[in-house]
């Protein structure tokens, strides 16, 4: 399912091919998010022109609308979204812990009312995959357990047991699809060590790391991720989840991740900040009302060869939607374009000298804020 | 610059070749609207896969933002946009009307503040061809005035008066651009016929018929348009101004029109009404929820091919803007099929037989409330 193509001598970062079901996937590779079955504004067709390998869909959302029965009679989650490339979809624990209104975790599972129609949802492991499974995924996740940064060490041992036991149960479902466990631990590398072992005795093709990226301190990130990734062996795929800063992107294949997932490129595409080679650009300000150069002069998308900063600028300022459709649409081609430069220096062998000339350019993660990550944080309680 | 291809026998219906400085551009032919540069949601690139041939841009929303001298600077307004085919911008009077706050209208022009930022605008006749002009427009349209309806006999006859005057000034412009005339009288046959007299002897290369579909009985309309038309020669373009309903195209055709302009493609498909060849279709319904058809089984539209009513439905159900924009892509290419068809019929020489069957399965017009034209009509005070 996953055969390794390359491995760089001065870094962990390696070249792999991950079979799925609909495509196999290059490796180091970034998932744009089709939260509810469409990357926001973005077409299916365009995705691929872009050359987006597999994309992210979130369970929570899609087994209450349409609904699980729904899509499966309609024939599946492809056919539904128009997209014959590769599928993950999480296991709606994250959104049912960061959006529901009302939650209950036992070690049965948890039970949350819907933030759509306040309907009483009850979510065990085992059901989470079988709705990945109607739903006609490529790649399920485990439904897992974390807590907020910064967590008390017991809690975060708790939620490693409940997570080792969740994944136990998942591997019981009839007819699974390829199911990735996921590691927790919080930032306490003793706890993340003893969850990848117990994991890895379960046999998963592919191992998410999972409870980072909610506020800590990117240095805390990264050393959890080396941990992790010492242990997890090379043979599996690695997917740090809900990473999508490109320098962490950048650190991370350095320390053999695979799969990475983000909002960023839509989220901010649609209020007019760019990624480029250049750095941020926040296109609606005032100084772009009569720049003629393109977005970013490195990249060759649809956007870029076409259309200048002024008119995205206009386009942001008068309302337009088809601004936030074409800065998403650049910001995706940003990223995928990224993976290929990341796989590129890593085939070449000087991938080391590739992340720290980039890295350093890079100005993404700048002003970015604590309570960016506070809603979430405030919500992830252990209950 | 016009020449007739083919007539009908039995109505005054036929093809033409406009040639403008971008493109040769088939007539009968319907014009999407780019408001402020943009068809709304749908990109260039996709507005020539339809075929699209000419678009209408709004010169009151340019000139304000991002204005005049800057699209000037940029190199025009088809450089900005990348839209290398045709361009007819109105005259910016009618957003005038029916947008500003506070307007005052006499024989030399029109004041009014701007609804974006309260700044004061004159426009002359004179002010709005260079204005056009200074875009880099196709086809500029005359600076007009009109009366609401229903208007007193002796309103509409100085308005007609104005339109007329303004019309001769807009011939002083220096390195003017190729102008259409607007023909006005509201529903009064004897003053149309009178103002389409006098500005035929301007010489203008095409004739707008404006002051219509403003809530007008669609009798009356085509009455009006039949009255117009018997004096518009046919050598001359005639363009019957914000004209959409398919079923008024039909007819208006049958009458020797040959360009058509109007929001209704991309606005009700915006809010999920698609025009198909079965009638109308409010996608959000939840008939459609599982409804696995495409939204119109005889068109091959990139929408139709790709996507069943039930994703159509889902994306809108859950407010996804992905909706919007494949909606608004299938309306247009809706309409450019059909023009399509009706240039096929007038070659074939049985465009009333199809005028008749195909009238008859429409409609798009049914459930028009006068509401809707109500806003417009209250701000068409003759000042």
């Amino acid at each position: 399912m996953f055969r390794i193509l390359k491995k760089d001598i001065k870094t962990k970062a390696r070249i792999g091919l991950l079979k799925t079901s609909h495509f196999e996937v290059t490796t180091p590779n970034f998932m744009p998010v089709a939260t509810q079955g469409s990357v926001k504004m973005i077409s299916p067709d365009e995705l691929k022109k872009i050359g987006v390998e597999i994309v992210v869909c979130n369970t929570y959302h899609l087994m209450q609308r349409p609904g699980t029965a729904l899509l499966k009679k309609l024939g599946g989650i492809h056919k539904f979204m128009d997209w014959d490339r590769a599928i993950l979809t999480d296991s709606g624990g994250f959104q049912a812990y960061s959006l529901s209104p009302l939650r209950n975790v036992d070690d049965d599972g948890l039970t949350f009312t819907s933030h759509i129609d306040g309907s009483k949802i009850h979510l065990t492991p085992e059901k989470a995959i079988e709705v990945q499974r109607d739903l006609g995924t490529d790649i399920a996740m485990c439904l897992d357990f974390f807590t907020p940064y910064p967590s008390e060490f017991i809690e975060a041992r708790i939620a490693v047991e409940r997570t080792v036991n969740w994944a136990k149960r998942s591997l019981m479902v009839k007819k699974k699809p390829k199911i990735f466990a996921i590691v927790q631990g919080a930032t306490f590398g003793e706890l993340r060590k003893d969850c990848a072992r117990r994991l890895l005795e379960l046999r998963f093709p592919g191992y998410g790391i999972g409870g980072l990226m909610i506020g800590e301190p990117a240095h805390l990130t990264m050393e959890m991720v080396n941990t992790v990734n010492e242990i997890i062996p090379e043979n599996k795929v690695r997917y740090l989840m809900g990473c999508g800063y490109p320098e962490d992107i950048l650190e991370a294949v350095s320390l053999g991740v695979d799969l990475f997932d983000c909002v960023l490129p839509t989220r901010n595409g649609r209020t007019g900040m760019a990624f480029t080679s250049e750095g941020k650009i926040i296109i609606k300000s005032s100084r772009y009302a009569d720049d003629d150069a393109p977005l970013d002069k490195n990249c060759n998308c649809y956007t870029c060869r076409n259309f200048s900063r002024a008119y995205l600028r206009h386009l942001f300022n008068v309302g337009e939607g088809l601004g936030g459709r074409l800065v998403s649409y650049h910001n995706i081609s940003f990223y995928i374009s990224l993976m290929k430069k990341i796989r590129y220096h890593i085939q070449k062998g000087n991938y080391d000298k590739f992340l720290l000339k980039t890295k350093a350019s890079f100005n993404f993660r700048s002003g970015l804020k604590k309570s960016e990550f506070d809603s979430v944080n405030s919500k992830l309680k252990l209950d």
